[in-house]
């Protein structure tokens, strides 16, 4: 199972080379997992599966495992919870934003309608929380269970936009620290755990995946704003359209004098479409919202990769070092 | 925490009067389990908890630990558990039925939208599986994870519709001992696991529950048909309106000759109303769908039953024998 063409590019396979044999066993063993006999079932599994995505966060999982020494076959189990959890919450995720294009094919709801989606997500997360309940370390169910928690209430936190002053960047921080960067945490965490590591670098390793994800989800935020749909294989403006403000704009709109703060939001206001992009764009470029959001993205990666001085040197190592560098430049 | 009025009636008081205290315990429990700090979240969390159910799951998990020898705090945590995978689906469901009421309050989606629910549900199932999670004994979680994988997979099944044979029983059982009997012979084995029973007592405990549960959901599918929406507290023909084929009238639809099946193929696809209920009760008293599904009912609580003789008689036992008498004559 190597990350496909559309993924974040040729470098992940060199950053995956420590673990790529344990990701190639993870869509066979995400195959049994959800294998069900049903017909109809079989063929939601399929098209979920067939549409690769980065596999960062099983990836994340192994690379903390063999980081601090190794683990046994548990280490696969947990790699394919925290790929189902995140694959269920994409799914969920859809509905909520009426997307109808996922990994650059037609999203479940798209196809099957928004009840299948539903429980088609449902089924995913409680196979997750199957495969995570048989790893016999005390610790990890728990702390899959918490994150599961922690990016539902996010999502909550996130959807419900209301009349939020658009200035709010603690609560921006608090939703993508719960959405995204918890299970980016857990999984580093947990690897470490499976390796037997201490609690004093099973907590580095959860900090590196907290800092790391929000880097990361920083960074996506920004190309949603102004990165090319095309080879981002997805639509951008979809925070727009859903009415997230996320850190360039807040950032931006701190920055902007009277008018240019109407024209900001105006754009907020209406579709997005290709001049939104370019509109947007510039006015990010000049009042620092650009700026602003990817120094924050620059510092957090920079946080989680000295999180990592716990650790021996060694491949697995320098393989989360290069993706703390790597998180902030991508480019889609 | 009391069943409230609108509940199975003043029996349930006495079948519950074993574990009285532990239920009372229930509602404190959950609502520091899903305390956020968000005063959004904490709103629909308040509105999901006040809506008070029957509690039949929890009930069964403390009544099943009880019956076999008792255990320690953890049983609580059994039973918020059951009751948070119920509650959750309970607000997924709704989302697929387009439930505008549900135990005589509005909807989470009726109030919030379907976004908010798809959400919150998912924030009561990973609640649920963080409760599970800390429980100590290794079947337990494993045990609530595949019943919520046989739940998500059965609730698929029943939601592609598409264009099944009318008289498929087969496929209707195995429908109801997912959605709904899983959970009920999970609740009931881990209540029994918790008592530290032997694996053929918590075996019996399990088919005590499954057994049950596909009596309950055959009365209950019934009652969507013939009942009547005042003394239900919910709104019936929503299986017809949400074209599900439930057993009174697949049986209905085997007996009766050419005219009659197609009037009640009719009334399948028309929208329902207070006289698609007359007719439909005329229909299957006439072609002995009710005597059908309540004979496999009465059955199926018989052998429920009979998987109690595992257990030495005591209060707890008797209140399992009596929700299994109860079960079939309930009229809500």
């Amino acid at each position: 199972m190597k990350p496909g063409p559309s993924s974040m590019g040729g470098d992940l396979d060199r950053i995956y080379a420590p673990v790529a044999e344990d990701l190639e066993a993870l869509t066979p063993l995400l195959r049994r997992e959800l294998a069900s006999g049903d017909p109809f079932i079989s063929g939601l599994v399929d098209h979920v599966l067939s549409a690769q995505g980065k596999l960062i966060r099983p990836a994340l999982a192994l690379l903390s495992a063999s980081a601090c020494g190794g683990a046994d076959e548990q280490r696969l189990w947990l790699a394919g919870t925290v790929e189902l959890v995140h694959v269920a919450s994409l799914i969920h995720d859809d509905i909520i934003d009426a997307a109808d294009l996922r990994r650059g094919e037609s999203s479940v709801n798209a196809l099957w309608g928004n009840h299948i989606a539903v429980l088609l997500g449902d089924y995913l997360f409680a196979t997750a929380f199957g495969l995570a309940s048989r790893i016999r370390h005390p610790q990890v169910a728990p702390a899959i269970a918490e994150a599961s928690v922690l990016m539902s209430r996010a999502e909550i936190m996130a959807a419900e936009t209301g009349d939020r002053p658009h200035e709010d960047e603690a609560r921006y921080y608090a939703i993508i620290e719960g959405k995204t960067a918890a299970l980016f945490s857990a999984a580093c965490r947990c690897g470490a755990l499976l390796a037997g590591a201490p609690s004093t670098t099973a907590d580095a390793m959860a900090e590196f995946g907290m800092r790391w994800g929000v880097a990361f989800q920083i960074t996506d935020d920004a190309l949603d704003l102004i990165g090319d749909p095309g080879s981002l294989g997805k639509p951008t403006g979809s925070d727009i359209d859903a009415g997230k403000i996320t850190l360039p704009v807040i950032a931006a709109l701190r920055n902007a004098p009277g008018p240019e703060r109407e024209r900001l939001l105006s754009i907020l206001q209406r579709p997005w479409d290709a001049g939104s992009r370019d509109d947007m764009r510039e006015l990010l470029e000049r009042h620092g919202g650009l700026q602003h959001a990817m120094g924050a993205a620059r510092r957090s990666a920079a946080a989680a990769a000295a999180a990592l001085d716990v650790l021996p040197d060694g491949p697995a190592k320098a393989s989360l070092l290069h993706l703390a560098a790597f998180v902030v430049v991508r480019t889609h």
